[in-house]
């Protein structure tokens, strides 16, 4: 069995000693006889792993008492169509930050469904090089919510701040949550597909304050219903279980392997400045982004003579580097540093990037 | 490691080569170094893998090449919302066969979402113990669909015909879906959530029929209109991919392991018969529905002395039985012998239920 280095943007790389436990227990978990698959979401031993990867993400993220956690279907993207639906149902308009293709995503959908946007501020500008400062940001007077993207998985621009409003703060964290530490009580609804740095697709997680819960307005479906999904513990209908007890063994990683989000945290700070170092350094490679706006998750980069792309992705994946091809949309390289992308696999990235401007720059 | 006999009725038995298939490539798909799970969606390795599971299915079912195959998220709950926002955007109201909770649910919704329905037929006057026979069918003459429930998963009551009628057919298969052959050319839509007979939760499979996909009417969330997933070919955004995959290893099990859904019929129609015969030859056990609406995937039963109920699931649990217990709305018990219950499974089942009338009747 081999094991390479994985740069993909997500789904993502996943810690080596999450799939080994997987697979040592995938037909028959703690002697039941069975898969995780196959049980119950209502079995006592689901019930037992769905309430201790809740508890440890509070822990992680030293949740507040006063915000529910759900782990619910359909990816960020389908929240871009529950929290206006939700958020929205007492009236008011959403307001956006637009920093890149996500966030202009979830603007278009508010705009699609309907309801009435407000363009609080952008990066656009700048072509995206740098997110807006604190006092480039204005919401409109019936802001019902500021809604924004931590972090831009395709542009590679990430907020180094967060922005201080009279309304409550929506966030797609999406690629950036787990990263590091996180003040939770900021925010008035965070959610996460979590095919970065929470488990496989499939799963996306909200945190939702709680008075957030009940500004629906009848008709949404049902399980667009937060107060609803709350209640029912996030079980109205089945979870997706497997990827519910997937991402608990991430918390559990995270929690004992790496020793908590400020360890990540200061790990992802290492992988990420020694990674632009290189790139600054070079005179092959380059990164448009303005210092302080720089995403320590994905760092997308350009080679000077484009015609050596296919060159450099074809060495680096023979050489175990994998997915380092930037997004179809911007083209060029992207190397995505999730949680699970050890520090040896940027240090092999930097070595090859090197190597090969020798032979090729 | 252990494996057990598992009569769950969802998230169910998956087949024991499918898991050990998945456990074996769990960190390294084919020798490329990384999980299916780490994978993007967009990579050609998972997109051969999505082609492969829609062509394997295609070949199961015959399924003409006017329908479309999606793979979605949200379980059959979901398409309670997306089936009538979808279908009835031209006007109309839906038509429901109600045959006990899921398609009450399905009505409910429909409902909820302040569409026009229509109850065309039901079998509440049977107490939900025999489907209703065509004539006891009469649709609403503006009835753009008639919803219906071909095997109720808690009652344990299963269509034994397809139903014949003017407007288009739309079922919910979640729990008999791939039991058998189907002639899909009979249905306008047919639906399943896949942790029964399809793979594990958190992937929904949805068949529609090409004249079915435009009848929407803006404004729907994106990622509830059926041709807009169509045509990114269920990759709006990311699908559940690892789902998706281990749904393509039973497609590949029944496919060349039981060699197709004819043989698989023939493996179904004995499990259910002889538990049926035993349960019908035995004092203490009965199952009330009458003979020919009786589900072959969902065998409820009840003991004469309820008393009995918790020394019985003990009992069964301790023999390698797992899961026998009746849903929590009903209760008593219930065997659910989906397609990856082995025969051997429901020979155990019946021996152990002749030597506890024999000890406890």
């Amino acid at each position: 069995m081999t094991r390479h280095y994985n740069f993909c943007a997500g789904p993502a790389a996943l810690p080596a000693p999450v799939l080994e436990r997987a697979r040592e227990e995938l037909l028959d978990y703690q002697g039941r006889g069975l898969s995780v698959m196959e049980m119950s979401h209502r079995s006592p031993e689901f019930v037992a792993i769905a309430e201790q990867a809740e508890a440890d993400l509070r822990e992680l993220l030293a949740i507040p008492d006063n915000y529910r956690v759900l782990f619910l279907q359909g990816g960020a993207s389908l929240q871009f169509s529950m929290v206006p639906m939700n958020l929205l149902g007492q009236g008011g308009s959403a307001n956006f930050l637009y920093t890149g293709i996500w966030g202009k995503k979830a603007l278009a959908e508010a705009e699609r469904l309907g309801f009435p946007v407000h363009l609080a501020g952008t990066s656009e500008p700048s072509g995206h090089a740098e997110v807006p400062r604190p006092g480039q940001i204005a919401l409109s007077a019936d802001a019902a919510y500021l809604h924004y993207t931590a972090n831009e998985t395709i542009g590679g621009l990430e907020f180094d701040y967060i922005p201080e409003v009279e309304a409550p703060l929506v966030c797609d964290m999406s690629s950036s949550i787990l990263s590091g530490p996180l003040d939770v009580s900021r925010f008035g609804l965070i959610y996460a597909g979590a095919q970065k740095n929470i488990g496989p697709a499939g799963l996306t997680l909200v945190i939702v304050r709680d008075d957030l819960l009940d500004r629906a307005r009848a008709p949404i479906p049902s399980l667009f219903d937060y107060r609803g999904l709350a209640e029912a513990g996030s079980m109205v209908n089945t979870p997706p279980t497997f990827s519910w007890y997937l991402a608990g063994l991430v918390f559990q990683w995270l929690k004992h392997d790496i020793g908590g989000l400020a360890a990540m945290d200061a790990i992802n700070a290492r992988k990420a400045a020694k990674l632009y170092a290189a790139i600054d350094a070079s005179d092959l490679y380059s990164n448009p982004i303005a210092a302080r706006s720089r995403s320590r998750m994905n760092v997308p980069f350009v080679l000077a003579d484009a015609r050596l792309d296919t060159l450099f992705l074809d060495e680096a994946d023979a050489a175990g580097l994998l997915n380092l091809k930037g997004h179809r949309s911007v083209g060029g390289m992207r190397a995505s540093l999730y949680n699970a992308v050890p520090e040896a696999g940027v240090d092999a990235l930097i070595d090859f990037m090197a190597d090969f401007e020798r032979r090729h720059g």
